[in-house]
């Protein structure tokens, strides 16, 4: 069975900003989209949603069908609407893969699921970026020609990049204006997994180099949940009769749950 | 300088349920406070904050002015001010240590720094639990007697533990209806540092426990930050100029940022 | 291409002790060998190689050959020679995946990719073992039917458990004599994945159980490398001239690496 | 008490190679004791021992004498007697910090300790280097000025840096002329604690810079044991009769155990 993935994007810039428009005329979904489905072709069926749809375009039914949602935003972190970014939080604890873009580090269900504030620094310079292979052997990294990959013209992201621990690191970047990054990053929530990559401002054609496309491709794969696994158990059961005899069975004073 | 703690607690079984105050006569916090004082002496500055009292206790000033926070809470999660436990997630972000006791698990600060839902399973059956130290030399396993703390009737809390996987393991408790659990875990989150330690069911004994108010005592110690450390920076600056020389600087479009 | 495993066996208790070759009287690793083709099906091709083969049967051409090896010893690990468990090692360091089972703790390879002694409790009592899921979602867990696995007569492993903070805690064990285990853990060493699990003791029919054969076999898959990742590099290499300009170039005094 | 602190080192360049005794005249040990005890100050005792000394200085003694070992080689990692490097793990597991210093990373002790090959790439090139810090908070960043550690002169190391995921990174690296490398990571084995840090080739003053210095003796507070924790267990007991009643005691077949 194919990977179901939803591309979101917040699509304000390319219809505000002639200088993102020029980059990205049919919107950052849409090259995300070819890119994923360049290099991970028969494995996936993609769509794509965006901010100005009703309910984001994350209905509860469109949530409920993806296996992995991926999530560029920038300008309008602030509009996506709370209730929805607490559902795709939601959904990712119940197994649903997240691939967080760039400036989707501030995206609000990337906030709720790292509980940390996601700040970094950076600089619009167009500057030399150099993304090195820290895991080789990584799923994430299949099919790179080297372990660099090379972007000519980026904006910067610097340290500290304020994310818990990440549970795997797989690429920190080298820029040329003095910075280091970390910008491969993965992260387990509930039954979910999470991946971070950094490259993609909207004013730069990161999306159309193929090793970023690739990468972006493998996190997807790499997120999405792999055969009927033990299910996350969305709530806190109470277990009674133990599995185990008991010793003293402590006689629960039910007056203390009436709260 | 002495550590500065705030034991905040709901402090409302001990008022309603007859059964809490006969345990807990003077209230949870003063028990847990006598405890970090017995264990940690002179290298703590110890007050106590209720839900009850006005801010829950958690004034601006007294976060500002509080090294490590313990937090215990069970019926009245949901009655803790959004904005307050905000401000406890944004103040261990920025270096606060944080300890959560028992069923604290669900307290609002817990979950913001978590970003998981925190369920578990759970039975009251007063069995025994033992917590096993699965990480020889830890501070926080200072001056234990052995490798084991034993209590004898405690609340199950059983595996799976929806928490992030802990930076560091410490305790993984047994339980006599035949569960498991990861009792004993630390977390960075920011500058801050969070430990949760599972024992202290309402209705039992637990604080009184030599060995339990130990481990409180080193938990509070070793989250609590240590020297002039380089601080949290909680912001995204733009760098500009870059502290190396980039050979082509962009020229920024400004009405990008004008959103 | 599917994955080649080759299942190592010490295969000298079922030559020698009745009480285990009425438990495996064709040796663990022809059990192992079929459990892994019952529940990974047509995704590997599965040979077996012992201690007293030649090379122990692992030669360079066969570990080359191998995707995934897994391994059993207990009575004899002081007889596999150290330089085979160094090309072992050596061989997952560059990308083959380990499955390390029981009493494998001990084994040279294992010890030789861990740095710790790996020591642990143990007792033998035909006790009762369950094994909790604390990972759901995780590939290893694929197709089991509860988050708990039952094994009504084992061997006791018990904590402190001597190994380096697994990259991937997935299950831990329950004993009835009271010992806690982390009986499922993975750790990454170069290009390679180790999985060790904990169940099989010689005299228990352990690995006829469906539930703990579909494990392993789910991880021999996990720790399968996946697709043409980038690859482990087996060196220190001098990188010059460097991929970036250098102003300061520094004429390095050959005489100080003529050791 | 203090803590007792023994600074290995090599100390063969500085007698070989003239570049490196114009740099370090006394040898690299008495700068690293110096730097040590300008910045723990009263904390610590400072003692030397180097390559050529009976038993490379390090008899059973000294080691046991010994709270925080730091080492520094390069040339000669392969005349380190394999019966010294061994002794050294062993009391790492047992408690003992180690602190290792830029080439250390292919020391024996090192390496058995990471069960990895510890490659890296390098360079002499005479280039800058910026060490950043990505864990705010953390006690090793205590009392540094800035985020940035600066090092105008220094040979590069480059990623992947083959070690086992850090289960604390404290430092990474950005070089002049492209690469990064995680420069101040920490790992946990057994009881003890050991704290990577890159700097220091022989013929750079790396080993006289406040911050470099400041670091390193942060460092050895670090990995010190502190109070009297939980002790590792070197060994594994055979537990009888057990802590919990067992309904279905096995009769242990004692030939088995008979290799």
């Amino acid at each position: 069975m194919p990977i179901r993935v939803t591309v979101w994007s917040e699509y304000r810039h390319e219809l505000k900003h002639e200088a993102v428009a020029k980059v990205y005329p049919t919107g950052i979904h849409n090259v995300l989209k070819s890119g994923i489905e360049e290099f991970a072709g028969a494995e996936v069926i993609v769509r794509t949603a965006t901010l100005d749809e009703p309910d984001h375009g994350l209905s509860d039914q469109v949530l409920a069908d993806t296996d992995v949602l991926t999530w560029w935003g920038h300008m309008s972190h602030g509009d996506v609407k709370d209730e929805i970014a607490q559902k795709v939080a939601s959904r990712v604890r119940n197994g649903m893969g997240l691939v967080v873009l760039h400036s989707g580090h501030y995206a609000k269900p990337f906030k709720l699921l790292m509980g940390t504030n996601c700040h970094l620094k950076w600089r619009e310079a167009a500057e030399k970026e150099r993304l090195w292979v820290v895991s080789p052997g990584h799923p994430i990294t299949a099919g790179l020609s080297s372990d660099c990959i090379v972007i000519e013209h980026e904006e910067m992201y610097g340290e500290h990049f304020d994310i818990p621990d990440p549970d795997e690191l797989i690429f920190v970047s080298w820029f040329e204006g003095g910075e280091v990054f970390r910008s491969g990053c993965v992260w387990k929530r509930g039954a979910g997994k999470v991946f971070y990559f950094r490259p993609g401002h909207e004013t730069f054609p990161s999306y159309y180099i193929p090793e970023v496309r690739r990468v972006i491709a493998n996190g997807v794969r790499y997120v999405a949940m792999q055969g009927k696994v033990q299910a996350y158990r969305d709530g806190s059961p109470n277990i009674v009769p133990s599995v185990e005899p008991i010793k003293a069975i402590h006689v629960v004073d039910e007056s203390l749950h009436k709260h």
